[in-house]
């Protein structure tokens, strides 16, 4: 959610024509110029743009002046290695607060078992990434029926009825909320913790490596 | 919660002198010979007595009668494979819900930074030990005063508050809780899930690898 599963959507809804998952810098520069077209390279650490990087990972650069056409190269500390991690699902979507609905209606109309995958914080939980998975959960079984759920998703409905009263209070309980905010980086918090925002669904084709705009 | 760390309370209640974990009955029985005084093996596997052994993992089977004066070796699926695994703490106490409170207060004395491990089940979290978890979060703050909670223990908060209006619901939304009562340990259940029964909290001591009563 914090942040870039939401910058992916805002590329994509920007016009960008994909974004490339990729594990580091160097490995952003050595693809760029296999790629046919204009690229870009958008690469985050500890919160800041990778310096020499085109982009950063907040979704307000992503505007339609900086991407349209474009091919984006991305590598970030936990959302691109948590995507890379995932590669071997039989479809995979990526979710945000801004498109949670959709995303549920995306993976519904797959019609598989569902597994959601939250990014977190180097190995460690995030509650933004929490609550969002629990908002998937309810509305999938508002969609799909009583699911067999387990444990965590359980957990995660329960966050995500208790947030979902005032999801705003996320950037005062999620310690990398607040870190973003202390970085300067309160607008983005912001625009990241708005809900159903948008019904793009991003898609993620491993086969041929690249994030892409699903189906509507 | 469910069911290693309600029944080391168990024990020690029913007057066990000592409970000493190890990783599996191989060991048990290995180590048995080397412990002075009367010994007996505990031993569970899926929820099951481990055949051969004197004990399974039950709360309700270590009564006065057959524990009092006994040092108990003790084997189970998860709740000791934590317990091993928390080893090198400064100082390490059991919590069920059963002592959640007196384990607060016992933590709170401590005056050190709190780690709070959840066994969970086979590397997943169990929501029974993710609320027990909240419970000791929350008590601690009462105790302490305002704390620097990581995002895993904001959520367990959240979940505490949640279930603390029911607790019993646990017995329904948990599948452990669920699996443990279709197979007949129902009354386990309701017993592991009763909170603050007693003011005892069992304490290991990694140096001489044992469980003893904690003060009181």
């Amino acid at each position: 959610v914090l942040r870039a599963s939401t910058s992916i959507i805002a590329a994509l809804t920007g016009g960008a024509s994909a974004i490339v998952p990729v594990a580091d810098v160097e490995e952003a520069r050595r693809r760029a110029h296999a790629v046919p077209g204009d690229v870009l390279v958008a690469g985050e650490r500890h919160g800041e743009r990778i310096p020499g990087c085109d982009l950063g990972n907040s979704p307000l650069e992503f505007t339609t002046a900086r991407v349209a056409g474009r091919t984006i190269l991305l590598t970030t500390s936990n959302g691109t290695r948590a995507l890379l991690a995932a590669r071997r699902a039989a479809a995979i979507g990526i979710a945000a607060l801004a498109n949670a609905g959709a995303a549920a209606r995306w993976a519904d109309d797959e019609g598989r078992d569902v597994t959601i995958v939250c990014a977190g914080e180097r190995g460690r939980v995030s509650l933004e990434d929490q609550v969002c998975a629990g908002v998937l959960v309810d509305r999938l079984v508002a969609l799909a029926g009583p699911a067999d759920l387990g444990d965590a998703a359980a957990e995660a409905a329960v966050l995500a009825r208790t947030y979902g009263k005032d999801i705003s209070r996320l950037a005062i309980d999620s310690q990398w909320a607040r870190r973003l905010q202390r970085a300067g980086h309160a607008q983005d918090v912001a625009w990241c913790l708005a809900i159903d925002t948008t019904s793009l669904v991003p898609v993620y084709l491993a086969g041929v490596d690249k994030v892409v705009s699903g189906p509507r």
